[in-house]
C-alpha cells in the first residue's frame, strides 16, 4: 500500500489516486509476469518437443524410404519372376526330327515373359536365377528317341529310350534345375542317328520356368 | 533520468518516490518487450516448424498407407499363391482304366487350396495364373498307355506309349505350364482303346502347382 | 483523460506529465495485453497441434514397424525360399545300381540352399513347406528299371518300366509334391531284383525345389 501525506487536498487525491494507478499497473504487471513465465516454460517445452518431433520425423522418413525401397525390390523381384513357357514341337502335321542343333518347339502353350524363342527353339535368361526345364519326348522304336537338354554347350540330361522294333512307340524324358546367369541359353538337341517325333497330338514337348532370382 | 523542480519538499519526495516507480515499472516493461520479442519470433518459429511437421505426417501416413496397401497385395498374393496338389490313381487294390472323361485319381498326396477334387478328378483354378502340370501314366503292354492333359476341352499334351506285347510296362508321361482364368479347369482323360493301369504301388500319379499369379 | 486541478503550475505539470507517462504505460501495457492474449491463444494451439503431432507419430512409428517386421518376414521368406537341387547319377564313367537304401546321386548340377546331400542322395527339409520332386529313371531291360520316391519311411510314388530283352532301354519317371516339415527326408530307393543305370551321358536325374513355405 502506498502511503502519501500532503497540504494541498487536491493533490492529495489526485497523489492517491495516481498511486492506485501504479498498483494496478503493478498487479497487471504480476499477472503478466506470471503469463510469460508460463509461456517461457511453454515455449522451452515446444522447443524441446519440436526438435523431438523433427527428428522422429527425419528418421521416420528415412525409414519409409527404406521401406518403399524394399517393396519395390520385393515387387520387381516379383514381377521379373513370371517367366514361364511350354510349348510342343507343332500345332498340326507330324514331323520326325533325326538331327538338329535345337530343336525348335513352335507351337507355344505359354510364353510368359517371352524368354522362350519359337523359331529357334532357345531359352534365353532374362534374369539370374534358378529355372527348372524338363523335356518330354516321343518316338518310335528300331532308332533311339532321343533329346538331350542343353545349357550353353554344356550337356545336362538326356531323355532317351530304344526298342529294336519300330512296333514301339517310346516316351523318354528329363529335365533339370539350373542355375543361370542372364543371357546363358538352354535349348534341346536331337543327335544324329536319334529322333523325335510329333503330330497334332502334342506328345513331344519342352517347358521350363524361373524358380526364384538369385 | 526524471527531473523535479517544486517547493514543497514532501512533494518532491513523493514525485521522486512515483517517478522511480514509474521508471523501474518502465524498465520491466523494457525487459517484457525484450522477452515478448523473442516469444514473438519463437512463435513464429514454431508455427513454420509445426506447419512443416504436420505436413510432413500427411505425407509420411500417405506414404504408410500406400506401403500397407503394398504389403497385403504382397502377402494377399503370397497367400493365394499357396496352390499345390499331388495325387496317385489309388491307396491300395489295383485298377485298369481304359476310357474316362475325367480321370479320378483319389490318393491325394497333397491338395494345398483344395483346387483339386480327388471325386472328379478336375483342377478349377482358383485365381488367374500360370500352372504347371505333370501326369506320370503306368501300363502294361498290348494295349497303348494313354493319359492325356486337357485344359477344359483343349488338348495340351499327350503323355503316350506302346509296346505290341503284355510283357512290357510302360511309363509315359508329359506335362506343361499353362495361363488359367478363374474357374479353368484341368484334367486328365484316357481315350477310348488305350489305358493305364496303378496299383499300391502308385505308378500313375498327377501333380499340378500355381508358379505365379498373373 | 486524465483531469488535474490544482494551484501550483509546476506541480500542474508535473503532474500531467506523469499522468501522460501513466497513460503511455497503460496503452502499451494494452498492447502487450493483446499481444500476450495473441501469444496465449497460440500456445494452445501449439500445445493442442504438439499432441496431435505426437500421436500421430507414435501411431506411424508403431506402423513403421509393422511394415519393417512385414517386410522382414517377406524378405526372409523369399530368402529361405531358394531351395533347389538337381543331381544325376555321376559325372563320369557309368554305373548300374541293383539295391540300395537311397541312391547317392553325386553329380551336383545345382544344389541352392545345401539341402541335398550328395554322398547320401537324402534331400532334408530346412523350412516347413510343400516341396516337388522329380525323379528320371533310366535302365536297360531283361531287369526292371524301378526308382522309388521316398518320404522319410513312406512310398511316394514308382518310376517303373520293364522289358523282358536287353535290346531295349526304359526311361521311366515319376514325381510328385510333397508337404515337409523341417528335417523330413526325400530320397530315392532301387529295390532289390531292380536296376538304374547312368553314365557320362546323364541319364537317371532327380531333382526338388520348395514350391512355398507353409
Amino acid at each position: 500500500m502506498l502511503l502519501i501525506i500532503m497540504k494541498s487536498p487536491g493533490a492529495v487525491v489526485l497523489m492517491l489516486w495516481l498511486g492506485l494507478l501504479l498498483v494496478a499497473a503493478a498487479e497487471a504487471d504480476d499477472v503478466d509476469q506470471l503469463e510469460l513465465k508460463y509461456i517461457r516454460s511453454q515455449v522451452q517445452d515446444f522447443e524441446t518437443r519440436l526438435r523431438t518431433s523433427e527428428k522422429q520425423m527425419r528418421d521416420l522418413q528415412r525409414k519409409c524410404d527404406k521401406l518403399q525401397e524394399d517393396n519395390s525390390v520385393l515387387k520387381k523381384e516379383r514381377d521379373q519372376s513370371k517367366v514361364s513357357f511350354s510349348a510342343s514341337l507343332m500345332a498340326q502335321g507330324e514331323i520326325s526330327v533325326s538331327h538338329t542343333t535345337n530343336l525348335a518347339f513352335n507351337r507355344i502353350i505359354v510364353n510368359i515373359g517371352n524368354a522362350y524363342n519359337p523359331n529357334t527353339g532357345i531359352f534365353t535368361a532374362p534374369i539370374r536365377g534358378v529355372y527348372f526345364f524338363i523335356v518330354f519326348a516321343f518316338g518310335k522304336g528300331s532308332m533311339p528317341t532321343g533329346a538331350y537338354l542343353y545349357k550353353n554347350e554344356e550337356k545336362i540330361v538326356y531323355a532317351y529310350a530304344y526298342a529294336p522294333s519300330s512296333d514301339y512307340w517310346l516316351k523318354p524324358s528329363n529335365g533339370a534345375s539350373l542355375l543361370l546367369e542372364v543371357g546363358d541359353e538352354v535349348c534341346i538337341k536331337v543327335y544324329s542317328g536319334e529322333s523325335v517325333y510329333d503330330n497334332w497330338n502334342h506328345h513331344t514337348s519342352f517347358s521350363g520356368h524361373l524358380l526364384f532370382p538369385m
